[in-house]
Protein backbone atom coordinates (compact mmCIF):
# COMPACT_ATOMS: atom_id res chain seq x y z
CA UNK A 1 0.00 0.00 0.00
CA UNK A 2 1.19 3.38 -1.09
CA UNK A 3 0.16 6.85 0.43
CA UNK A 4 0.97 10.12 -1.78
CA UNK A 5 1.47 12.82 0.24
CA UNK A 6 2.76 16.84 -0.68
CA UNK A 7 5.82 18.40 1.27
CA UNK A 8 5.47 17.86 5.32
CA UNK A 9 5.61 21.32 6.48
CA UNK A 10 2.80 22.52 4.07
CA UNK A 11 0.41 19.77 3.48
CA UNK A 12 -2.21 19.82 6.18
CA UNK A 13 -4.33 16.97 4.33
CA UNK A 14 -1.64 14.86 4.21
CA UNK A 15 -0.84 14.76 7.40
CA UNK A 16 -4.86 13.70 8.31
CA UNK A 17 -3.88 10.49 5.80
CA UNK A 18 -0.08 9.90 7.07
CA UNK A 19 -1.08 9.65 10.85
CA UNK A 20 -4.22 7.50 10.00
CA UNK A 21 -1.70 5.09 9.15
CA UNK A 22 1.15 5.44 10.98
CA UNK A 23 -0.63 6.00 14.64
CA UNK A 24 -2.64 2.37 14.07
CA UNK A 25 0.44 0.81 13.09
CA UNK A 26 -0.48 0.11 8.95
CA UNK A 27 2.67 -0.77 7.04
CA UNK A 28 2.93 1.73 3.77
CA UNK A 29 5.19 3.15 1.62
CA UNK A 30 4.88 6.78 1.43
CA UNK A 31 5.58 8.74 -2.02
CA UNK A 32 6.09 12.14 -1.31
CA UNK A 33 5.08 14.96 -4.09
CA UNK A 34 6.08 18.58 -3.96
CA UNK A 35 3.67 20.72 -3.99
CA UNK A 36 2.85 22.75 -7.24
CA UNK A 37 5.80 20.93 -9.15
CA UNK A 38 5.14 19.17 -12.68
CA UNK A 39 5.60 15.82 -11.03
CA UNK A 40 2.59 16.87 -8.72
CA UNK A 41 0.36 17.44 -11.10
CA UNK A 42 1.15 14.11 -13.33
CA UNK A 43 1.46 11.99 -11.08
CA UNK A 44 -1.64 13.03 -9.11
CA UNK A 45 -3.59 12.77 -12.38
CA UNK A 46 -3.21 8.99 -12.64
CA UNK A 47 -4.50 8.47 -9.16
CA UNK A 48 -6.92 11.22 -8.59
CA UNK A 49 -9.46 12.98 -10.39
CA UNK A 50 -9.53 16.11 -8.41
CA UNK A 51 -5.73 16.07 -8.35
CA UNK A 52 -5.05 16.42 -4.61
CA UNK A 53 -3.15 14.76 -2.03
CA UNK A 54 -3.22 12.48 -0.22
CA UNK A 55 -3.94 9.62 -2.05
CA UNK A 56 -3.83 5.86 -0.40
CA UNK A 57 -2.59 3.30 -3.77
CA UNK A 58 -3.70 -0.12 -2.45
CA UNK A 59 -3.36 -2.52 -5.66
CA UNK A 60 -5.25 -1.63 -8.53
CA UNK A 61 -7.58 0.93 -5.96
CA UNK A 62 -6.83 4.48 -5.37
CA UNK A 63 -8.63 6.48 -2.82
CA UNK A 64 -8.38 9.81 -2.81
CA UNK A 65 -9.31 12.56 0.14
CA UNK A 66 -8.49 12.01 3.54
CA UNK A 67 -11.60 11.10 4.92
CA UNK A 68 -12.63 8.63 3.04
CA UNK A 69 -8.90 7.06 3.12
CA UNK A 70 -10.02 7.51 7.16
CA UNK A 71 -12.97 5.20 6.36
CA UNK A 72 -11.42 2.73 4.02
CA UNK A 73 -8.31 2.18 6.67
CA UNK A 74 -11.41 1.82 9.39
CA UNK A 75 -13.12 -0.90 7.83
CA UNK A 76 -10.50 -2.63 5.53
CA UNK A 77 -7.35 -2.58 7.97
CA UNK A 78 -8.35 -2.06 11.60
CA UNK A 79 -11.42 -3.70 11.74
CA UNK A 80 -13.61 -0.62 13.08
CA UNK A 81 -11.06 0.56 15.90
CA UNK A 82 -10.07 3.75 13.65
CA UNK A 83 -13.28 5.24 15.34
CA UNK A 84 -14.67 4.84 19.29
CA UNK A 85 -16.60 1.47 19.36
CA UNK A 86 -19.55 3.16 21.53
CA UNK A 87 -21.91 3.79 18.53
CA UNK A 88 -23.09 7.62 19.72
CA UNK A 89 -19.51 8.43 20.68
CA UNK A 90 -18.87 7.35 16.58
CA UNK A 91 -21.09 9.63 15.34
CA UNK A 92 -20.28 12.24 17.75
CA UNK A 93 -16.37 11.91 16.39
CA UNK A 94 -17.78 11.65 12.51
CA UNK A 95 -19.77 15.36 12.98
CA UNK A 96 -16.54 16.67 14.53
CA UNK A 97 -14.56 15.50 11.82
CA UNK A 98 -16.88 16.47 9.66
CA UNK A 99 -16.80 19.84 10.12
CA UNK A 100 -13.03 20.32 10.41
CA UNK A 101 -13.14 18.43 6.82
CA UNK A 102 -15.79 20.74 5.14
CA UNK A 103 -15.42 24.05 7.72
CA UNK A 104 -13.41 26.52 10.03
CA UNK A 105 -12.06 28.60 7.16
CA UNK A 106 -10.90 31.07 9.40
CA UNK A 107 -8.32 29.24 11.07
CA UNK A 108 -7.40 27.01 7.91
CA UNK A 109 -6.91 30.40 5.58
CA UNK A 110 -5.61 32.65 8.21
CA UNK A 111 -3.09 30.35 9.87
CA UNK A 112 -1.37 28.01 6.61
CA UNK A 113 0.38 24.99 8.54
CA UNK A 114 3.75 25.46 8.49
CA UNK A 115 5.29 22.94 10.89
CA UNK A 116 8.57 24.63 11.73
CA UNK A 117 7.93 28.38 11.96
CA UNK A 118 7.27 30.38 14.80
CA UNK A 119 5.03 33.27 13.40
CA UNK A 120 2.26 36.10 14.77
CA UNK A 121 -0.89 36.46 13.23
CA UNK A 122 -4.24 39.18 14.13
CA UNK A 123 -6.97 36.56 14.23
CA UNK A 124 -10.36 37.68 12.27
CA UNK A 125 -13.36 37.33 14.72
CA UNK A 126 -14.64 34.73 12.69
CA UNK A 127 -11.37 32.84 13.36
CA UNK A 128 -10.84 33.49 17.01
CA UNK A 129 -14.68 32.17 17.49
CA UNK A 130 -13.27 28.88 15.43
CA UNK A 131 -10.21 28.76 17.90
CA UNK A 132 -13.30 29.03 20.87
CA UNK A 133 -15.13 26.44 19.23
CA UNK A 134 -12.89 23.87 19.10
CA UNK A 135 -11.22 24.57 22.47
CA UNK A 136 -14.49 23.88 23.89
CA UNK A 137 -15.25 21.01 22.21
CA UNK A 138 -11.95 19.33 22.89
CA UNK A 139 -12.35 19.94 26.63
CA UNK A 140 -15.74 18.55 26.59
CA UNK A 141 -14.83 15.07 24.67
CA UNK A 142 -11.67 14.98 26.64
CA UNK A 143 -13.04 15.27 29.96
CA UNK A 144 -16.25 12.63 29.29
CA UNK A 145 -13.66 10.31 27.86
CA UNK A 146 -10.82 11.10 30.12
CA UNK A 147 -10.97 7.63 31.97
CA UNK A 148 -10.36 5.39 28.65
CA UNK A 149 -7.33 7.72 27.72
CA UNK A 150 -5.84 11.29 26.93
CA UNK A 151 -7.19 12.01 23.24
CA UNK A 152 -10.51 13.04 22.05
CA UNK A 153 -12.70 10.05 23.03
CA UNK A 154 -10.10 8.63 25.08
CA UNK A 155 -7.49 6.15 23.25
CA UNK A 156 -6.08 7.75 19.93
CA UNK A 157 -8.83 7.55 17.34
CA UNK A 158 -9.48 8.78 13.45
CA UNK A 159 -10.64 12.00 14.98
CA UNK A 160 -7.24 12.90 16.57
CA UNK A 161 -5.56 12.47 13.37
CA UNK A 162 -8.16 15.09 11.62
CA UNK A 163 -6.96 17.72 14.37
CA UNK A 164 -3.29 16.77 14.06
CA UNK A 165 -2.64 20.06 11.75
CA UNK A 166 -4.04 22.08 14.00
CA UNK A 167 -2.40 21.32 16.48
CA UNK A 168 0.78 22.55 14.65
CA UNK A 169 -0.93 25.45 13.46
CA UNK A 170 -1.66 26.75 16.94
CA UNK A 171 1.59 26.25 17.78
CA UNK A 172 3.29 28.15 14.95
CA UNK A 173 0.71 31.05 15.66
CA UNK A 174 1.29 31.08 19.58
CA UNK A 175 -2.75 30.68 20.04
CA UNK A 176 -3.43 30.91 23.66
CA UNK A 177 -5.50 27.59 24.49
CA UNK A 178 -7.45 26.63 27.72
CA UNK A 179 -5.41 24.55 30.37
CA UNK A 180 -7.45 21.29 29.10
CA UNK A 181 -7.19 21.87 25.83
CA UNK A 182 -3.47 23.09 26.17
CA UNK A 183 -2.97 19.42 27.37
CA UNK A 184 -4.57 18.03 24.58
CA UNK A 185 -2.47 19.77 22.35
CA UNK A 186 0.92 18.58 24.19
CA UNK A 187 -0.43 15.07 24.53
CA UNK A 188 -0.58 15.15 19.97
CA UNK A 189 2.32 16.93 19.35
CA UNK A 190 4.22 14.42 21.74
CA UNK A 191 2.59 11.72 20.06
CA UNK A 192 5.51 9.65 18.24
CA UNK A 193 4.61 9.48 14.88
CA UNK A 194 3.87 13.37 15.27
CA UNK A 195 7.51 14.01 16.33
CA UNK A 196 8.36 12.17 13.24
CA UNK A 197 6.33 14.12 11.36
CA UNK A 198 7.59 17.41 12.63
CA UNK A 199 11.25 15.80 12.46
CA UNK A 200 10.84 15.14 8.43
CA UNK A 201 9.41 18.38 8.18
CA UNK A 202 12.34 19.77 9.45
CA UNK A 203 14.59 17.84 7.42
CA UNK A 204 12.99 18.74 4.23
CA UNK A 205 12.85 22.34 4.27
CA UNK A 206 16.63 22.46 5.55
CA UNK A 207 17.50 20.31 2.47
CA UNK A 208 15.31 22.61 0.32
CA UNK A 209 17.41 25.36 2.09
CA UNK A 210 20.40 23.69 1.52
CA UNK A 211 19.52 23.49 -2.35
CA UNK A 212 19.98 19.37 -2.27
CA UNK A 213 16.33 19.39 -3.54
CA UNK A 214 15.47 20.99 -6.46
CA UNK A 215 12.54 22.43 -6.29
CA UNK A 216 11.80 25.60 -4.04
CA UNK A 217 8.75 25.79 -1.68
CA UNK B 1 -36.04 10.10 15.24
CA UNK B 2 -35.84 14.22 13.79
CA UNK B 3 -34.34 15.95 11.24
CA UNK B 4 -33.03 19.38 11.72
CA UNK B 5 -33.17 21.12 8.71
CA UNK B 6 -33.45 24.96 6.88
CA UNK B 7 -35.42 26.15 4.44
CA UNK B 8 -36.31 23.85 1.83
CA UNK B 9 -35.66 26.41 -1.32
CA UNK B 10 -32.12 27.12 0.00
CA UNK B 11 -30.43 24.87 2.14
CA UNK B 12 -28.20 22.65 0.14
CA UNK B 13 -27.06 20.53 3.01
CA UNK B 14 -30.23 19.94 4.61
CA UNK B 15 -31.39 18.51 1.12
CA UNK B 16 -28.48 15.89 1.42
CA UNK B 17 -29.56 14.59 4.64
CA UNK B 18 -33.06 15.24 4.37
CA UNK B 19 -33.02 13.10 0.88
CA UNK B 20 -30.59 9.80 2.70
CA UNK B 21 -33.46 9.03 5.12
CA UNK B 22 -36.70 9.81 2.67
CA UNK B 23 -34.94 7.53 -0.81
CA UNK B 24 -33.95 5.13 1.85
CA UNK B 25 -37.33 4.84 3.22
CA UNK B 26 -36.57 5.61 7.07
CA UNK B 27 -39.06 7.23 8.62
CA UNK B 28 -38.30 10.48 10.92
CA UNK B 29 -39.97 14.05 11.23
CA UNK B 30 -38.74 16.79 9.84
CA UNK B 31 -38.60 19.78 11.81
CA UNK B 32 -37.65 23.18 9.80
CA UNK B 33 -36.06 26.35 11.13
CA UNK B 34 -36.30 29.58 8.77
CA UNK B 35 -32.37 30.35 7.80
CA UNK B 36 -30.87 33.09 9.70
CA UNK B 37 -34.14 33.47 12.42
CA UNK B 38 -33.34 34.09 15.86
CA UNK B 39 -35.33 30.39 15.94
CA UNK B 40 -32.72 29.00 13.77
CA UNK B 41 -29.72 29.97 16.19
CA UNK B 42 -31.30 29.12 19.31
CA UNK B 43 -33.15 25.51 18.27
CA UNK B 44 -29.58 24.62 16.58
CA UNK B 45 -27.75 25.27 19.88
CA UNK B 46 -29.47 22.55 21.68
CA UNK B 47 -28.32 20.02 19.34
CA UNK B 48 -25.26 21.15 17.69
CA UNK B 49 -21.86 22.81 18.58
CA UNK B 50 -21.12 24.66 15.17
CA UNK B 51 -24.69 25.48 14.81
CA UNK B 52 -25.45 24.28 11.01
CA UNK B 53 -28.37 21.96 9.62
CA UNK B 54 -29.10 19.59 9.00
CA UNK B 55 -28.85 18.11 12.57
CA UNK B 56 -30.18 14.53 13.20
CA UNK B 57 -31.98 13.89 16.59
CA UNK B 58 -32.03 9.91 17.29
CA UNK B 59 -33.22 10.16 21.45
CA UNK B 60 -30.82 11.67 23.21
CA UNK B 61 -28.24 11.35 20.52
CA UNK B 62 -27.46 14.33 17.61
CA UNK B 63 -25.73 13.57 15.08
CA UNK B 64 -24.46 17.43 13.02
CA UNK B 65 -22.66 17.63 9.51
CA UNK B 66 -24.87 15.91 6.37
CA UNK B 67 -21.84 13.07 5.90
CA UNK B 68 -21.82 12.51 9.74
CA UNK B 69 -25.20 12.08 9.52
CA UNK B 70 -25.52 9.74 6.25
CA UNK B 71 -22.85 7.41 8.08
CA UNK B 72 -24.65 6.96 11.04
CA UNK B 73 -27.93 6.57 9.06
CA UNK B 74 -25.82 3.75 7.12
CA UNK B 75 -24.39 2.01 10.13
CA UNK B 76 -27.85 1.73 12.30
CA UNK B 77 -30.71 1.97 10.01
CA UNK B 78 -29.44 0.85 6.60
CA UNK B 79 -27.28 -2.30 7.37
CA UNK B 80 -24.75 -1.11 5.54
CA UNK B 81 -26.36 -0.57 2.20
CA UNK B 82 -26.74 3.25 1.34
CA UNK B 83 -22.85 2.54 0.29
CA UNK B 84 -21.60 0.15 -3.05
CA UNK B 85 -21.65 -3.35 -1.23
CA UNK B 86 -18.18 -3.66 -3.55
CA UNK B 87 -15.01 -2.64 -1.07
CA UNK B 88 -13.63 -0.73 -3.50
CA UNK B 89 -17.17 0.65 -5.23
CA UNK B 90 -17.43 1.84 -1.82
CA UNK B 91 -14.20 3.79 -0.94
CA UNK B 92 -14.35 5.40 -4.68
CA UNK B 93 -17.89 6.34 -3.24
CA UNK B 94 -16.96 8.21 -0.40
CA UNK B 95 -14.04 9.70 -2.58
CA UNK B 96 -16.34 11.21 -4.57
CA UNK B 97 -18.65 12.56 -1.76
CA UNK B 98 -15.84 13.59 0.44
CA UNK B 99 -14.81 15.87 -2.58
CA UNK B 100 -18.04 17.52 -3.03
CA UNK B 101 -17.99 17.57 0.69
CA UNK B 102 -14.95 19.62 1.14
CA UNK B 103 -14.42 21.25 -1.88
CA UNK B 104 -16.62 22.71 -5.35
CA UNK B 105 -16.29 26.09 -4.17
CA UNK B 106 -16.90 27.51 -7.89
CA UNK B 107 -19.91 25.74 -8.07
CA UNK B 108 -21.46 26.09 -4.84
CA UNK B 109 -20.41 30.14 -4.79
CA UNK B 110 -21.22 30.70 -7.94
CA UNK B 111 -24.31 29.03 -8.06
CA UNK B 112 -26.33 29.09 -4.33
CA UNK B 113 -29.36 26.69 -4.23
CA UNK B 114 -32.32 28.49 -5.48
CA UNK B 115 -34.69 24.90 -6.40
CA UNK B 116 -37.17 26.60 -8.02
CA UNK B 117 -35.52 29.85 -9.65
CA UNK B 118 -34.21 30.29 -13.34
CA UNK B 119 -31.66 32.29 -13.66
CA UNK B 120 -27.96 33.16 -15.90
CA UNK B 121 -24.52 32.96 -14.23
CA UNK B 122 -21.58 33.74 -15.87
CA UNK B 123 -18.87 31.00 -14.72
CA UNK B 124 -15.31 31.90 -13.42
CA UNK B 125 -13.02 29.31 -14.95
CA UNK B 126 -12.60 27.15 -11.40
CA UNK B 127 -16.81 26.70 -11.76
CA UNK B 128 -16.33 25.39 -15.39
CA UNK B 129 -13.55 23.26 -14.55
CA UNK B 130 -15.46 21.46 -11.24
CA UNK B 131 -18.51 21.38 -13.72
CA UNK B 132 -16.36 19.53 -16.33
CA UNK B 133 -14.71 17.52 -13.70
CA UNK B 134 -18.32 16.38 -12.16
CA UNK B 135 -19.64 15.88 -15.42
CA UNK B 136 -16.79 12.98 -16.52
CA UNK B 137 -16.74 11.75 -13.11
CA UNK B 138 -20.59 11.13 -13.37
CA UNK B 139 -20.39 9.84 -16.96
CA UNK B 140 -17.60 7.57 -16.28
CA UNK B 141 -19.22 5.96 -13.03
CA UNK B 142 -22.58 5.72 -14.31
CA UNK B 143 -20.95 4.24 -17.41
CA UNK B 144 -18.70 1.36 -14.88
CA UNK B 145 -21.90 0.53 -12.94
CA UNK B 146 -25.00 0.58 -15.64
CA UNK B 147 -25.66 -2.64 -15.73
CA UNK B 148 -27.52 -2.37 -11.60
CA UNK B 149 -29.49 0.79 -12.33
CA UNK B 150 -29.01 4.21 -13.88
CA UNK B 151 -27.67 6.52 -10.94
CA UNK B 152 -23.65 7.10 -9.58
CA UNK B 153 -23.12 3.19 -8.55
CA UNK B 154 -26.20 1.25 -10.01
CA UNK B 155 -28.86 1.61 -7.42
CA UNK B 156 -29.21 4.78 -5.77
CA UNK B 157 -26.72 5.48 -2.86
CA UNK B 158 -25.90 8.00 -0.43
CA UNK B 159 -23.41 9.43 -3.15
CA UNK B 160 -26.58 10.29 -4.99
CA UNK B 161 -27.72 11.98 -2.28
CA UNK B 162 -24.65 14.08 -2.17
CA UNK B 163 -24.99 15.20 -5.59
CA UNK B 164 -28.56 16.27 -5.07
CA UNK B 165 -28.34 19.70 -4.09
CA UNK B 166 -25.85 20.00 -7.86
CA UNK B 167 -28.92 18.50 -10.11
CA UNK B 168 -30.95 22.04 -8.77
CA UNK B 169 -28.44 24.28 -9.20
CA UNK B 170 -27.21 23.20 -12.55
CA UNK B 171 -30.96 22.79 -13.23
CA UNK B 172 -31.52 26.76 -11.98
CA UNK B 173 -28.57 28.07 -13.80
CA UNK B 174 -29.16 26.22 -17.31
CA UNK B 175 -25.93 24.54 -17.51
CA UNK B 176 -24.82 22.54 -20.24
CA UNK B 177 -23.92 19.18 -19.70
CA UNK B 178 -22.60 16.14 -21.68
CA UNK B 179 -25.75 13.68 -23.05
CA UNK B 180 -24.79 10.98 -20.06
CA UNK B 181 -24.68 13.46 -17.23
CA UNK B 182 -27.58 15.07 -18.69
CA UNK B 183 -29.41 11.85 -18.23
CA UNK B 184 -28.24 11.39 -14.87
CA UNK B 185 -29.47 14.90 -13.95
CA UNK B 186 -32.73 13.70 -15.33
CA UNK B 187 -32.67 10.46 -13.57
CA UNK B 188 -31.97 12.23 -10.13
CA UNK B 189 -34.54 15.11 -10.67
CA UNK B 190 -37.25 12.76 -11.75
CA UNK B 191 -36.21 10.54 -8.18
CA UNK B 192 -39.83 10.87 -6.30
CA UNK B 193 -37.82 12.62 -3.35
CA UNK B 194 -36.38 14.80 -5.29
CA UNK B 195 -40.21 15.65 -6.88
CA UNK B 196 -41.37 15.96 -3.23
CA UNK B 197 -38.49 18.31 -1.90
CA UNK B 198 -39.19 20.75 -5.09
CA UNK B 199 -42.69 20.72 -4.14
CA UNK B 200 -42.22 21.76 -1.05
CA UNK B 201 -39.95 24.27 -1.74
CA UNK B 202 -41.79 26.21 -3.96
CA UNK B 203 -45.33 25.87 -1.64
CA UNK B 204 -42.94 27.02 1.15
CA UNK B 205 -41.31 30.14 -0.79
CA UNK B 206 -45.35 30.83 -2.54
CA UNK B 207 -46.13 30.96 1.55
CA UNK B 208 -43.09 34.09 2.28
CA UNK B 209 -44.55 35.75 -1.09
CA UNK B 210 -48.10 35.60 0.16
CA UNK B 211 -47.36 36.40 3.52
CA UNK B 212 -48.72 33.33 5.60
CA UNK B 213 -45.24 32.86 7.11
CA UNK B 214 -43.91 35.96 9.20
CA UNK B 215 -40.09 35.95 8.00
CA UNK B 216 -39.07 36.58 4.86
CA UNK B 217 -36.25 34.91 2.72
Amino acid sequence: MKLIIGNKNYSSWSLRGWLALKAFDVPFEEIKLSLFSDEFYTELAKHSPVGKVPVLVDGDLSVWDSLSICEYLNENYLSGKGWPVDKSKRAVARSVVADMHSGLFGIRTEMPMNCRARRHVELSDQAKKEVATLDALWTKLRAENAQNGDYLFGKFSLADAFFAPVMFRFKTYGIALSAAASEYQTTMLMHPAMQEWLDDAIAETDAYAAGEIGEAV
